[in-house]
């Protein structure tokens, strides 16, 4: 539990932000002109430390202190790495865990790289089960073994339920801060065993109740406690018809029922009843985030989260994945086009069109993917509208590849005033489109059937058959009608 | 308030629109294989209607009334338009308020154009201030008039202050469900006041302490109510150091910080310091929820949220401007590669390489562009960290270019035997993809500077430059050093 300050928000965390830069350029400028060009790296730091104004040191410090662990995780994330370090190092170390879970992977794993291994069990002694499962995979074995070992039963007996589930599961993201309470007492002594709390965890928004076996019941919310004359009974107020969630559903329906019946919590239960654990919203708001980053990251093809100052050949590791994957379908487009050079050689004009063929089908293609990934996510395709929104698609693509293709034909009249020319640019368009849609129906369809998720890898695909198939269409047509 | 039974989640939602889909194919079966095929579509609802299985209808009535109104809304979205019409008549219309609210924009047109002045009035009776004022933009001016009349006049000034306030601000998403105290009180108070009340409003995780000219003091964590003896004072527990929202702020920022500080609701205040509402954490949710959609449909070229039953026309408004701008720029890269014509002629190799150097340039930009404008959007880059991020990304560029300009330069050597093609297209590679980084941080970081969203229209023009720039260049060397 944290009891710096909050920010007030973005705009303070910005301002906070500047601070600890301007601090920290100070001493950049000592290190960069004032001291010899020669000296190596350790011996510079080695100076600076001694030279620097003390002063500016003590600032940092102070100015960290007063700041809420997410902020210092904020500005962490926006500093190139050694004055990350820098800034690291004056963080106090009672808050390296609170700050070590906050900060992204990518920049969590620079921090722990600073670290020794006496420092990381200190700070996953900080925190709580579920939150030493998520630092895990990033701590040395030695290390998780001590942290292991310096837990109570039921603490281990939770750290190894958390670290067992799958990512992408309730398990993974439940925590294990719930209250509960039985259901044959009153209110008022409900409210007795509260008031010998010093404080109710996080998003307690409601207690769960629970038989002996610890099987659940229900849960009584807050709200009706305080709402309550405290002679009512625990059982004559508690909802049970409630959102119950298992350890192995997916976290991203948990999240959707989250948002749709707008909950703060849910109880965690396994396969007989008994309540492990519970799902908070902060938890839901930081997976819906993350994973709507994720999505965009991976339509730009990056395969993961990136440190802005990661080195140049971390970054390439996180890219070179997608260029490699468009080279080849490039080298095979290259080969379509190839087998067409001598029509090529004979009208040159068909090399400078046949861009607007591939270009415009893979645009369209695209619109069509990312409706029927997005209907897909939300489960609204089924057997008995499937049909229609193919017939739908289709339809636009015949639609758009008239017009587009008319306005594109004309063009190509205009500018090479051979109205064959024309004509075969709009039915390669048109044809292209069509073939788009298809493509654009068939993948997500296909990936969701085969137990993938559909927002990913679609793209690379779709835009190699619209390229490929839309240079074979035009140039074929051409070759065939116009040159042969 | 509903009493309705939420469905378990989303795999019982799903359960539940087979359901109903089951229902309505009955009906549809009916329709269509049992009625003389050349009666008029009215004619024909209207002999269904009576032919109709009523235990069907009521069948369906039934269903729907279990059902929370969230799940309602999800079958209505997931229906073709005849269909979620008949639906919708189903549905009790006390109820019809609350799924008009839940149901996506799209869908919400469909549903409201079936709807009487004196229904839709009705509707917008069973709901809060900001409710209407969310559904305010659909409804017909003398509804509105009506709605607004009947209101009382705190109500008033409520949806006038909420639809005073711009999309996108804390103003916009505010509610106005808040419990306030005052500071000088015991708990015993507080307890005595909340037991007044049938129920509190959702997502009261907090009482707001104002004094009596309504200027916010701090909150009361309920947590804290709870946990502490009755005979103490609000004062003495009342949090001060608090998040605080103003009506002007940016919805994204204070999403930002709900994120950060884990907040379930926060107090919105006026320029004077008057409570004046409050911001919960499930617009929060919708919130985040709607920006990542719309982010990743814009990234496609879709102007908005597509209802999937949407008209061919109605889907073509919503995509023709993305195709249209696509279709400018190929034109302009026509006309580029167009100027090499007689180069193209002597060598139509040129013609099926030029491909690459343009499309592999276009991903490295976009990628690029996408971390940039990830960093923006969370505001990470400043002045001082600029200039390191601008030399990353040029060095990564030149190092992609060199590896995938090398592995091209191979190909085309393997393909066509000329050593000096397999050349060139390296070095045009390498320059486009400089050229790409170089646009891919300078669009997002102008855009931002004009006061505009980086994340939407940067793709098009990083295209555009890294497609005509990459003709221009290889087509342009190959002119000078091979074919000249």
């Amino acid at each position: 539990m944290t009891e710096h300050t909050p920010s007030r928000y973005t705009e303070n965390v910005q301002t906070h932000l500047l601070s600890v830069q301007h601090l920290l350029d100070k001493y950049a400028l000592l290190e960069r002109e004032v001291l010899p060009q020669n000296m190596s790296q350790a011996e510079r730091h080695a100076l600076v430390n001694t030279l620097i104004h003390q002063q500016d040191l003590a600032d940092l410090r102070e100015h960290l202190g007063g700041l809420h662990s997410a902020d210092i995780a904020y500005i962490l994330e926006a500093l190139p790495i050694e004055q990350r370090i820098l800034v690291w190092d004056q963080v106090k170390a009672d808050r390296d865990g609170e700050i070590l879970i906050e900060v992204s992977d990518a920049v969590r794993e620079s921090l722990i790289a600073t670290m020794s291994g006496e420092e990381l069990r200190d700070a996953a002694g900080q925190l709580d089960t579920d939150e030493i499962a998520d630092l895990a995979p990033d701590l040395p074995q030695a290390v998780m073994h001590q942290v292991f070992t310096s837990l109570s039963v039921e603490e281990r007996e939770q750290l190894r339920a958390a670290m067992s589930y799958a990512e992408g599961t309730v398990g993974a993201l439940m925590d294990f801060d719930m209250v509960s309470i039985r259901e044959d007492v009153t209110l008022e002594v409900v409210s007795r065993y509260l008031r010998r709390f010093d404080e109710l965890p996080d998003h307690t928004d409601q207690l769960f109740v629970v038989d002996r076996e610890e099987v659940f019941k229900g849960v009584l919310p807050l709200n009706r406690l305080v709402v309550n004359e405290p002679e009512m009974l625990v059982s004559q107020l508690m909802v049970t018809d409630t959102i119950k969630l298992h350890p192995d559903d997916k976290a991203e329906q948990a999240a959707q029922a989250f948002e749709r019946y707008d909950l703060v919590s849910a109880p965690v239960l396994d396969e007989h009843g008994k309540l492990v654990g519970r799902m908070t919203v902060n938890t839901v708001v930081d997976y819906i985030r993350a994973e709507s980053e994720s999505d965009v990251l991976s339509l730009a093809g990056l395969s993961g989260e990136e440190d802005i100052f990661a080195s140049v050949w971390k970054s390439f590791q996180n890219r070179w994945v997608w260029l490699a994957l468009n080279l080849c379908t490039a080298f095979f487009a290259t080969k379509v086009i190839g087998s067409f050079e001598n029509t090529i050689e004979k009208l040159a004009a068909l090399a400078a069109l046949m861009p607007i063929v591939a270009g415009i089908a893979g645009n369209s293609a695209n619109q069509t993917a990312t409706i029927i990934v997005r209907a897909l996510g939300v489960g609204q395709i089924s057997p008995s509208n499937a049909r229609r929104l193919i017939g739908k698609e289709l339809a636009i693509a015949g639609f758009n590849g008239l017009i587009w293709g008319g306005v594109a034909g004309l063009f190509a009249y205009y500018l090479y005033q051979n109205p064959l020319l024309g004509v075969i640019l709009t039915g390669a368009m048109l044809l292209n489109l069509l073939l788009g849609a298809a493509v654009g129906l068939l993948i997500p369809f296909t990936l969701q059937r085969m137990g993938r998720d559909p927002a990913i890898g679609s793209s690379v695909l779709l835009t190699a058959i619209t390229d490929s198939g839309g240079f074979f269409i035009f140039l074929g047509l051409a070759a065939i009608f116009l040159v042969g």
